[in-house]
C-alpha cells in the first residue's frame, strides 16, 4: 500500500482525540438519559423520494449503487441520510403503533452530505439530536425543556460557555402581519439575509422585493436588533407599536422560554430576534447556539418546533427538537487546542514482564486488577524494565506494576513522580482521577490546565 | 407521508431492543478498555482502489455518487467500507508515525455490503473488532490474548455460552506439505468445502482437482475430524504419521493457545482442525465462534493472525484480530427472544404534575433527583393521577413521584407493588437494579427470567 492520505471532508481522530470525542458523546448521552430520552438509531439510508420530499432538492445527498449490480437491475433509489430529522420522522410514522407518545428520543449518529470537495466542509459528521414528539398535540412546555436539556449538556462538557439564542416564528410572522406584509413568509426569507447583506441593503430588498413600505422595512430592522437575556425584549417589541394577535402569542411563548430558562439556568438562553434561520419551516420556538469566543464557527446547536414533524395522512405528529453538531464542536475543542485527553489509551496500569517464562504471573496480576475495574495491560515483551517503563510513558500510562519474584508481593510505581511502593493487586487502587483517561480543558488565556 | 416500511437488510430496533443493543455495545467496550484497547473510528468511506486491492473484487461494495454532481465531475471513487479490517490497515499505515506499537485498538462501527436484496442478508450491520498490530514483528502471545479478551466479553454478556474454535494455518499447511501436496493453498481452499459437499465428495475433489493420492485425501479428512478442548489434539495429529517442520510449529502454537485458554477460561476455546475459513490469507492462529444451541447462525466472531496486515513498502505491520458480529449476535438475542430490556426508557422516576401552575414544583423535584444521577422525567400533562400512573406503566417506569402540596414532603410510589411512602428528593434513591434499564436473559427452557 502506498502511504494513504486523508480524504477532504471526512475527519478522523488519532486515539487521544478520539478519547475527547468519546467523552463528549458519553456526556451528552448521560444528560439525555437523565432526562428520560430513549436512544434510537435509524439505518444510514433512506429512500431518495422520502429524503427529497418537501422539495428539499438542494440537499447534497450521496446516492448508493451496488458495485456489481447487473446492468438491468433497477436503481435501489437509496441515499445516505443528510440529517437525523428526516429519518426520525419516518421512524415515528412507521412505528407509531408501537411507540408511546409524547415520545422522547435522542439519536447520535453520523450523517453525510455530498458537498463539493473543494469547499472544505464536512462530508461526514456526527450529530446528537433530542426531540419530543406528540400525537395530534404537543404541549408548549417541551419547547422550554429541550433548550434546557441541551444547556445542561453544555455545562457538563469541557467547553467554552455556550449561549442558546431563541426566537419564535409566531412573533416574527405576527409582527410582519401587523406591519401589513402581504407575504410574511417572503419577509422571513429576506430577513434571513441580514448578516450577509447588512441592514442598509436589507431595507432596500424588503421594499423592492417584498413590497414593504420604507417605514415597515425600518421596523423589521429594529425588530432584528432586539436581544435580551430576560423578558425585557417584550417591552422593546411593544415600543415599536406593531400589534397582531399572533405577535401577542409569540411574545408570550418566547417570554415563557426565556423566563423559565433564566430561573433555572441563568445566562444559558437569550432572546435574539435576529435569529431567522429555519423560521420559514418551524412553527414556534427556534434555537441557534453560539460558542462564546468562537462565534466564527456559526451555530453549534439548532432546532425548533414543528407543528407537523411527520404525518401519515390521518395522524399528525407535532415535535420540537434540537440538534448538536458534535463534529463542529469537536472541531473547536480539539482543532483549536482547547481540550486534550490525559492519555491516549484507556490503560491505567502496565504490568511489567520479568522474562517470557513468567508472563503468566504478570497476567495473573493484570487479571486481579481488571477484576476490580482497573484497565490494565501486560507489557508486550520482557525487555529491560527501563524500556518497559518508556513503553508506558509514551502512551501516558501512569502506573507500572512489577510482579514480585517467587510469590513475593509486587510493587507499583507512579512513573510521573517516580514513587514506588509494595502493593497487592487484590486491594490496590489508583487515585480516582487516574482510573480512566479524562478530557481536560486547557485554558487558552492562562495556558493553565483545568477540568470542568 | 404514506406509511413507510422497513428496508430489507437494514435492521432497526424499537427503543426497548435498542437498550439491549446499547447494553451489548457498552459491555464489549468496557471489557476491551479493561484490557487497554484504545478506541478508533474510521470514516465510513474508503477509496475503491484501496478496498479492492488484493483482488477482492467479489466484495459487494456500495459505491457513492453525489446526487447533484455535474455530468463532467470525475467519479470520486468512494465506497462504503464492507469491514473494519481494510480501513484499520489503511489507518495504521497513514498514521504510523503517530502511533505507538504494538498498537492495541478496538473499533465498533457499522459496515455495509451491497448484497442482493432478495438474499435476506444484512446490508448494514455492526461489528466490534479488536486487533493488536506490531511494527515489523508481533509476539505470538497476542494470538492467545485476543481470543481470551473476546471470551471474557462473551461471559459478561447476557448470551448463551459461546465456544471459540481455533485452528492454525501453519499446522494445516505443514500437514499438507508433509503429505506431499504440490500446492498446499489449493488444498486449503478445497478443504474449506467440507461442510458444503460432505467428506466423500471432498475426498474425490482432493484427488481430482488438487492431485492428492486417495490415501493423502483420507488423511486430510482425518485431520478435519480432530477436535479437543485441551492439547489432546496434538497426539491425534501425530498419530496420523505426517511430519513437517511447519506442522511442528503449528502444533506448538495451537497447543499454546488452547492450554493458556483452558488454564484461564476453561471451555472457552476449543481446537477444531476443521476450521478452514480464511486459512488461505491468515498466517497463524484462526478463530471462529459458535453460539451453543444456535449453531445454525454460523460464526458470530472470527479472525486470525496476519503477518502483513498492512505495509507501506518499507515497513510491514503484522497483526492479529478478531471481529464480533454484533448485529448477528443481536439477531439471536433479540430476534429469538433470549434477552429483553427491563423497560423501554431510561427513566426511573416519573414526577407527577398536580396542575400546570405547579409544573415548576415538579421540575424542582426532578432536578433534585437528576442531581444524584437518577433518570427522571416530569409528566407531560396534569392529567388525573391515574392517567399519569398509566403513562409511566406503559413505558415500564418503576416509580411515580407525587410532589407535596404547599411545601409538604412528597411521596414516591412503586407502581409495580403499589407501595407508597413519603420521600425527600434530595436523599431518596431507588434500588440499584431499578436505577437504569437492564438487559435480562430469558431462559427459553424454563421460561423463567435470569440475569447474568
Amino acid at each position: 500500500m502506498s502511504r494513504p492520505g486523508p480524504l477532504s471532508g471526512f475527519p478522523e481522530f488519532l486515539p487521544a482525540d478520539r478519547i475527547v470525542e468519546q467523552h463528549v458523546l458519553d456526556t451528552v448521552r448521560r444528560v439525555f438519559e437523565l432526562h428520560g430520552f430513549a436512544s434510537v438509531e435509524t439505518r444510514a439510508v433512506e429512500p431518495l423520494e422520502q429524503m427529497l420530499r418537501k422539495g428539499e432538492i438542494d440537499k447534497e445527498v450521496y446516492v448508493l449503487r451496488r458495485l456489481h449490480a447487473p446492468a438491468d437491475e433497477p436503481d435501489a433509489g437509496l441515499g445516505l441520510h443528510f440529517d437525523l430529522t428526516v429519518p426520525f420522522a419516518r421512524y415515528v410514522v412507521q412505528h407509531a403503533g408501537q411507540l408511546e407518545f409524547p415520545f422522547r428520543r435522542y439519536q447520535v449518529q453520523k450523517v453525510w452530505r455530498g458537498e463539493r470537495p473543494q469547499e472544505g466542509r464536512y462530508r461526514e459528521f456526527t450529530q446528537a439530536d433530542i426531540d419530543v414528539v406528540g400525537r395530534d398535540t404537543l404541549a408548549f412546555h417541551h419547547e422550554v425543556e429541550v433548550a434546557l436539556v441541551m444547556a445542561e449538556a453544555f455545562r457538563a462538557l469541557p467547553m467554552p460557555p455556550a449561549v442558546i439564542l431563541v426566537n419564535n416564528r409566531k412573533l416574527a410572522e405576527g409582527f410582519y402581519r401587523g406591519l401589513g406584509a402581504a407575504d410574511p413568509a417572503a419577509v422571513l426569507r429576506t430577513a434571513d439575509k441580514l448578516d450577509k447583506v447588512g441592514p442598509a441593503r436589507l431595507a432596500e430588498l424588503l421594499v423592492a422585493e417584498v413590497g414593504l413600505t420604507p417605514e415597515a422595512a425600518d421596523q423589521c430592522l429594529a425588530l432584528a436588533d432586539i436581544r435580551s437575556a430576560d423578558t425585557g425584549f417584550v417591552d422593546a417589541v411593544r415600543a415599536l407599536g406593531v400589534t397582531h394577535p399572533l405577535l401577542d402569542e409569540g411574545l408570550a411563548e418566547l417570554a415563557a422560554v426565556v423566563s423559565a430558562a433564566s430561573d433555572r439556568m441563568p445566562g444559558a438562553v437569550v432572546a435574539d430576534l435576529r435569529i431567522a434561520r429555519g423560521l420559514d419551516y418551524y412553527t414556534g420556538t427556534v434555537y441557534e447556539t453560539r460558542l462564546v469566543g468562537h462565534e466564527d464557527v456559526g451555530s453549534i446547536c439548532s432546532g425548533g418546533r414543528y407543528d407537523a414533524l411527520a404525518s401519515d395522512g390521518r395522524t399528525t405528529y407535532p415535535g420540537v427538537g434540537i440538534s448538536l453538531g458534535v463534529s463542529r464542536l469537536l472541531g473547536v475543542l480539539v482543532g483549536r487546542g482547547l481540550v486534550r485527553a490525559t492519555r491516549q489509551v484507556p490503560t491505567c496500569v502496565l504490568v511489567a514482564v520479568t522474562d517470557e517464562a513468567s508472563r503468566g504471573r504478570s497476567e495473573q496480576v493484570a487479571g486481579a486488577l481488571r477484576e476490580r475495574g482497573i484497565p490494565t495491560e501486560v507489557a508486550p515483551s520482557a525487555a529491560k524494565f527501563g524500556r518497559q517503563i518508556r513503553h508506558a510513558d509514551r502512551r501516558g500510562i501512569p502506573f507500572v506494576w512489577f510482579p514480585g519474584e517467587g510469590g513475593a508481593a509486587g510493587s507499583v510505581k507512579d512513573i510521573r513522580s517516580g514513587d514506588q511502593a509494595p502493593a497487592d493487586p487484590t486491594t490496590w487502587a489508583p487515585p480516582a482521577e487516574d482510573l480512566h483517561p479524562r478530557a481536560v480543558r486547557l485554558d487558552p488565556t492562562t495556558a493553565e490546565e483545568g477540568t470542568r
